[in-house]
């Protein structure tokens, strides 16, 4: 009876309401269409700060500005939580060639995050190319001792969702130098991921787990170009050499932040929504797609509200987080602390895949709640967001995860997504200003429905109550 | 209950197929990402021909690509068919500036398709402000005789649809010379159909209607931030002068050609399927987005039917039409000759509304034949192909139109289009490789959806036979 009773609650606020709802989803997007802020703020963050590695000054930078346009916006609280960040620098810019009998072939590569440099005068070696660990463990140490290893698995071009290509190939990035020294590699080298053939090696963490400082090898990643060369040589010689020099290092970890800002709930101040990006980037192009896009539209959900006159019933909190990309501390930060506070977060959400044009959201909660959420599709329809699946939410909010939250990320159109990611031109002129609007109110909507129906768990609690 | 026994024929079909029917709608999209041939297509015509007007020299080129491409594909039929186009040259570069007191201020134009020169020192004259054709109205002769008539009103940014937001402006780029010549306007400049604050006019057909000959004014686009500037000057001094200088041209009509060709259907061959886009574009840019796409995508369905090894019931033609920019010559006469044939066509399916990642499709049909292509969604949805609306297809099919065919457009993402729709800026590289091979798939998808079950009106005249 309490089920059906609940059942009839939800169905029936949210058949009642649909006009309102109608109403208010369309006054968001008028308003992030026709006096958006998320374009302008996003043309800051990337061309007057630009990219913004943990540690860096462009990131102390990057707190400062995120910190003083959430103050200008009137919110009811605006904090910085302090957190501790890996600092790891690029140096010089890497150099590399295919050394061959008919002479040297420069080409494209950048160290991977996280990567020890090579000797100074860098390192040169024989390669052994292969699509995998399995084939790596195949060759074992007689084959691969003293070599570079070459992983060459390229992003599968026939996913349509090309995150899913990403993931089938990421482990060669994060793992491979960490497997490689197992066989006594002396370097690694990786093919890019991306879909795009081109000239831009794209950069991105890597670890060497529980590798001893000693076994240590450098990791550098090669334009997709540069690796159908390779292979290529490879195939007519064996024996084609590959040089490549960096001077990167990592220090110590130093004192960063989260930028926090937040309007608090009329009704029930005490149950908390996160809206986020990331506030960190790679250091090769600005970060304008990852995560700048994330960090304009969270942002940009709080100033919706207050520009539409909607006085939210739940505490908005918008989260700029620190240090997704080598080490994702802040997201681990930010839920520490609120599980000290015995904070009740009852909704998350991330924008972390790109500012183009929204489809929708991937949720990861309980079925009664992505029920609820099913129930809203037909208020998104006229906006063309039809994407509505269980699934991974953010990387930042992950850590938030417990049976009581709905996690959920925006999900834009990938098919550009992988050209830009971490790569040199992750810029500003890649970003629409339409498409970065749109899901800026896409988001702002579904914030908006959660604020007013609550979850699940919230509605039953109450009932009880 | 022969009402009864077409539902249910058309429902066991659909079911019991659905999963033959999954693998080849796989197989297509692998072979589209895979291998796909639309892009290195679009390459050559884009690239190696470039922007290509009706009766040009680069249309011709054209039309002898396409038939060589057609042909080369191995296909049962390939032909040109004869049409007489008009031939319209923008000559020397135009020339603008607003004139004044502080001096002349530089800005850019384009003549609109089909517009008379300016006499050959130009035309300077001052300047009348609307937003559309009954303010116009409402300004009078008084008001307007000896000005330039100015429309500035701008695209509507909250339509989500970018193509509504056209439709909602158009009519001052297309009438606005006859309107205002009513009035005894001697020049007119129109706000160009963009979204995109930028330095980019935006040309596009005009008509002068029956306006006659010594009463025909010259009309030019400016770029919206030449718009924003000149609406800026005229509100500060409305003695605002405004000086343009164009010395296009219209000829005599010449001769032209759709290029066609066709598989033939090996239980069906009567049954005649089209798939096309526009082999004419704008002479400003290379006409990539419009509509290099639709050509390719409509030669890359044929090409996928034949790599992925499916022989096709019905036949099924690619045309490749002409002059659908600035007379829709092609698509008049290719519906003209089908009739004096007395082919009998079932399907049309154009791709015009760019290059971009596919949404879905727009069709012009009747309800049961709707509800058919409502029942093949579940098979799009693994490709993120969720829009099916009805509504408009195309215009170069719309002469084919009458109560037995389905009309289909094909709809990719809007956002971006009007950024380089009819400008310098619609080139190559504003398309994506990804982005056009899946809007590729997707058509051939639903054209061997047509070819397998063929139309409501068919499987009728099947049971009556």
């Amino acid at each position: 009876m309490k089920k059906l009773l609940i059942l009839s609650l939800l169905i029936s606020t949210a058949l009642c309401a649909q006009s309102e709802d109608e109403i208010q989803v369309k006054k968001i997007y008028d308003a992030a269409l026709l006096n958006g802020q998320s374009y302008q703020w996003l043309d800051y963050l990337s061309n007057s700060i630009g990219g913004r590695l943990s540690g860096s000054k462009n990131a102390e930078k990057a707190v400062k500005w995120g910190e003083k346009e959430l103050k200008d916006l009137g919110l009811d609280k605006v904090w910085l939580q302090p957190v501790m960040v890996p600092k790891w620098e690029r140096g010089n810019p890497e150099e590399a060639h295919i050394a061959s009998s008919s002479g040297n072939v420069k080409v494209p590569i950048c160290a991977l995050g996280g990567s020890i440099a090579t000797a100074k005068n860098g390192l040169t070696a024989e390669v052994i190319e292969v699509k995998g660990f399995e084939e790596l463990e195949g060759l074992g140490e007689e084959k691969v001792k003293g070599k570079i290893v070459f992983y060459n698995r390229p992003m599968q071009a026939n996913l349509i969702n090309t995150f899913q290509a990403y993931g089938g190939c990421v482990n060669q990035r994060y793992a491979g130098a960490m497997e490689a020294a197992k066989y006594g590699a002396v370097g690694v080298i990786v093919r890019s991921m991306s879909l795009s053939m081109d000239d831009l090696p794209h950069t991105g963490s890597m670890s060497y787990g529980e590798t001893p400082v000693s076994k240590r090898i450098p990791a550098a990643a090669i334009s997709t170009n540069g690796a159908e060369l390779l292979s290529k040589m490879l195939k007519e010689d064996k024996k084609t050499r590959f040089y490549f020099k960096q001077n990167c290092e990592q220090f110590e970890d130093v004192l960063s932040y989260n930028v926090i800002g937040q309007i608090t709930g009329s009704e029930f101040p005490n149950e908390i929504m996160v809206v986020g990006g990331h506030l960190d980037s790679w250091d090769l192009g600005d970060g304008s797609h990852d995560d700048g896009a994330g960090v304009v539209q969270s942002m940009e959900v709080l100033r919706l509200f207050k520009k539409t006159g909607y006085r939210p019933k739940r505490t908005i909190r918008v989260v700029l987080f620190m240090n997704e990309e080598n080490g994702l501390r802040g997201g681990r930060k930010y839920a520490e602390v609120a599980k000290e506070k015995g904070e009740k977060h009852i909704f998350a959400l991330e924008s972390d895949a790109g500012g183009f044009t929204p489809r929708g959201f991937s949720f990861d909660c309980n079925d009664a709640n992505f029920a609820q959420v099913e129930r809203w599709r037909p208020l998104f329809k006229p906006y063309l967001i039809h994407f509505f699946e269980k699934g991974g939410s953010g990387a930042d909010i992950g850590p938030l995860k417990d049976e009581n939250i709905v996690l959920a990320g925006l999900r834009p159109d990938s098919q550009r997504y992988f050209d830009h990611h971490h790569a040199a031109n992750d810029t500003f002129d890649a970003v629409h200003k339409r498409e970065l609007e749109l899901g800026a109110a896409t988001m702002t909507a579904l914030v908006y429905l959660f604020d007013k129906y609550g979850t699940v768990q919230n509605i039953k609690a109450k009932i009880k109550g």
